[in-house]
C-alpha cells in the first residue's frame, strides 16, 4: 500500500511509493535506460490490449469489444499505481509526523493507436478526443469524495520523466489538495480580494493587449510565453472566458485548445529540435467549480534546463532565456512543411 | 542587466539571467555536453587564476599573493553571474507584473586545488576549511543590506547542473527572501507558535529516540533520512544545538560537519556508484539570527529521479523509495576502503 507522508516543516505531502519501491542498485548504471523496447513490446500500440489493466473507458466503434483492437482511444488504470484506488485514508500522527494511507486514482489515456504520432502530428480529431476524455474522466472521478485534486499531466521523453513513447497523458486524483494548487488558489484569492477581478482574466487582457509575449491568440484562447517563466521556452495556454474548473469547458474551447496544442508543439518541436517536455493542466479542486478568482490553464515546460542547487534550496529559478525574445522565436518560427513546394 | 520578475499569482520570483542569454539553437544538440574540458584547461586549477576573475579572499601562506597559486582555497565573483553586484533594485510595476533589477552576488567557492578532490576523498582540514569560507562570506555580505538571503549551494555532475569538475561550490546573495526559504520560516513558526517548541529540535529527538532513518549520530550533529523525503536517498544533516543561522556555527560543529559530509557522500557514492548530487545549506535569512524557530541544517539530494509532469503540476512528489530502508542501507554500507587488506 503506498502512503502518504507530510513534511512537518513547509507541510507538503509526498507519496511513498512502496508498490514501486526501488533498491539502491536499481539506480545505478544500465537502470537509467529507458524502458522503451519499441513498438513491438508496446503495450499501449492495439493488438496488445492484454498487456494493460482492464480498460476504464475507451472512444471505439460500437461492435468493437472492449479490451480489444478497434479503439481510437483508450483510458486504463495505470500498472504501477502511485497510490491506490481501494481503501480508506486512515490519517494516523507518529510522533510529529502525520501520514495516511495512499489512496487515489492513477489512470493512462492513451491517446491514439498509433505509436509515432505526437501532438505535433496527431490530426485535430485525435487532439479533441484527448480533451474530451479529460473531461470525461474529471466529471467520473469527482463524483468519489475522497479525491479533492484531479492532476492531468503529459511527460514526453525520457528526460522529462516518459518511461514510454507511445503517445499518452497521466491522470493522477490525490486525497489532499497539492500543496502547489492551494498556493496558486490562494495567491489569485489574495488578488481578487484585492482588485475584485481574476488575476489569470488580467494576465489575458495584459498580454492580449501588450503582445510582446504572445505566441498565437485567437477569440477564444491566449498562449503566451508567461511574465515570469521558470525554465526557458515555458509557455502556457489560457482561455479568455473565466472558468475555474476544465471540467466545464465547452465544445469551442476544446477546438481551440486542440489547435493551440498542434500549434504551440511544432514550434517547440521545430524550434528545439523535439525536445522532452512536459504538459500540465491546472484546474479547479473538486467541488470548486465556481471560484472567481481560480482560472484553469495548461502549462507546457520543455525539459532544457538542469534544476540544480541553487533551485531546490530557494524555489527562485534562473532563466537563462529573455521572455519577450523567446515569444518573437516561436512566432516567427514556421513549420517547415509550410516552406516545402508539393 | 539581469532582472527579477515576480509571477502574479503564486509571488515567486525568477532570475531572468540576460548576461548568460541563450538562443533557440543553444538547446540543441551539443549544447548539451557539458564544458568541461579537462584539467589542462580547468578554470579553477592552480596556475590558472587568471581565468577567473580576481579573488574575494583566499586561504593561502602570507607570502602568496592574490591570484597566483599556492593557495588552499579560493573565492571568486562568478564569471557568468546570475546577479549582479552593482546598482540599485529600482522596483517598478507594469501593469499587473513587477520587477526589479538583479542586484545580487554571485561568488564561487573553490573547495581545493586539487581537481580530482570530492567531498568524499578530501581531507578533513579541506572541508573544514571549505565550512569555514562559508561562514567568513556569510559574515561579509550579510553587512550589506541589500541582501535578504544568502544560499549556498553546490552541483556535482552535469545532471544536477555543474558545468564545471573541479570541486567548488557556489552562494547567491538575493535581494528578497525566497519563497521556499520564506515558506520553511512560516511552517516553522506555526510549529512553534503551536508547541512552544522548534520543529527542528523536535526533528532531532525524534530521530535520535526512533533510529529507524538515522544515518549516522554524535552528540553534534544527526544525518538522517527525512520522514518524507522528495526524493530516493535525500539525507539531511541537522545539529542537536539551536542555532538559527549558520554564520553563529561554533568549531566543534564544523569539525563534526565535516566529517558527516565525508561519511555520508562515501556512503551515497560506494552505494549508487557516484552519483550526482546537489547540497544545499538551508540557513536563516539575513539579519534574523535569533530566531527561536528556525535551525540551520544541510540537505543532499542525489539526483537519481526525473522530476516530471505532476511534481511540476502538484508540488506533490512520488518518492520510489521507503525512507527507512534507504537509512537501513546507507547505515550498512561500509566503503570498500575499509575491508581492503594492506
Amino acid at each position: 500500500m503506498p502512503e502518504l507522508r507530510r513534511d512537518p516543516v513547509v507541510g507538503r505531502w509526498v507519496i511513498i511509493a512502496a508498490e514501486r519501491a526501488k533498491r539502491p542498485q536499481d539506480f545505478v548504471g544500465l537502470a537509467g535506460v529507458p524502458e522503451n523496447a519499441g513498438r513491438s513490446a508496446c503495450p499501449f500500440c492495439a493488438g496488445q490490449e492484454d498487456q494493460t489493466p482492464p480498460e476504464i473507458m475507451a472512444y471505439r466503434p460500437d461492435d468493437s469489444a472492449p479490451d480489444g483492437p478497434g479503439w481510437t482511444l483508450r483510458v486504463v488504470p495505470n500498472k504501477y499505481p502511485a497510490l491506490q484506488i481501494e481503501g480508506d485514508l486512515d490519517p494516523r500522527g507518529e510522533g510529529i509526523y502525520d501520514r495516511m494511507n495512499g489512496i487515489g486514482a492513477h489512470e493512462v489515456i492513451i491517446e491514439t493507436p498509433d505509436h509515432e504520432a505526437t501532438l505535433a502530428t496527431m490530426p485535430a480529431s485525435e487532439l479533441e478526443a484527448m480533451l474530451r476524455a479529460w473531461v470525461e474522466r474529471m466529471e467520473d472521478l469527482e463524483r468519489d469524495t475522497r479525491f479533492k485534486y484531479i492532476q492531468i499531466f503529459k511527460n514526453v521523453g525520457e528526460a522529462a520523466g516518459a518511461s514510454l513513447d507511445h503517445p499518452h497523458c497521466q491522470l493522477i486524483a490525490t486525497p489532499v489538495v497539492p500543496k502547489r494548487i492551494s498556493e496558486e488558489v490562494a495567491g489569485a484569492r489574495g488578488y481578487y480580494e484585492y482588485k475584485e477581478r481574476c488575476v489569470f482574466c488580467d494576465i489575458v487582457r495584459q498580454e492580449s493587449e501588450d503582445g510582446r509575449r504572445l505566441v498565437f491568440a485567437d477569440d477564444v484562447l491566449v498562449s503566451a510565453v508567461p511574465f515570469a517563466p521558470r525554465f526557458p521556452f515555458e509557455t502556457q495556454i489560457l482561455p479568455r472566458r473565466h472558468e475555474a474548473s476544465f471540467k466545464n469547458v465547452v465544445e469551442e474551447e476544446i477546438k481551440h485548445l486542440a489547435l493551440h496544442l498542434h500549434l504551440l508543439l511544432e514550434k517547440i518541436n521545430g524550434l528545439l529540435d523535439t525536445p522532452p517536455y512536459n504538459l500540465v493542466l491546472h484546474t479547479a479542486p473538486c467541488g470548486q467549480d465556481d471560484l472567481a478568482h481560480y482560472h484553469w490553464h495548461v502549462e507546457i515546460i520543455p525539459k532544457l534546463a538542469k534544476v540544480a542547487g541553487f533551485e531546490w534550496g530557494t524555489g527562485f529559478y534562473i532563466n537563462p532565456t529573455i521572455p519577450e525574445e523567446v515569444a518573437s522565436d516561436l512566432r516567427n518560427y514556421s513549420p517547415v512543411e509550410t516552406l516545402r513546394t508539393y
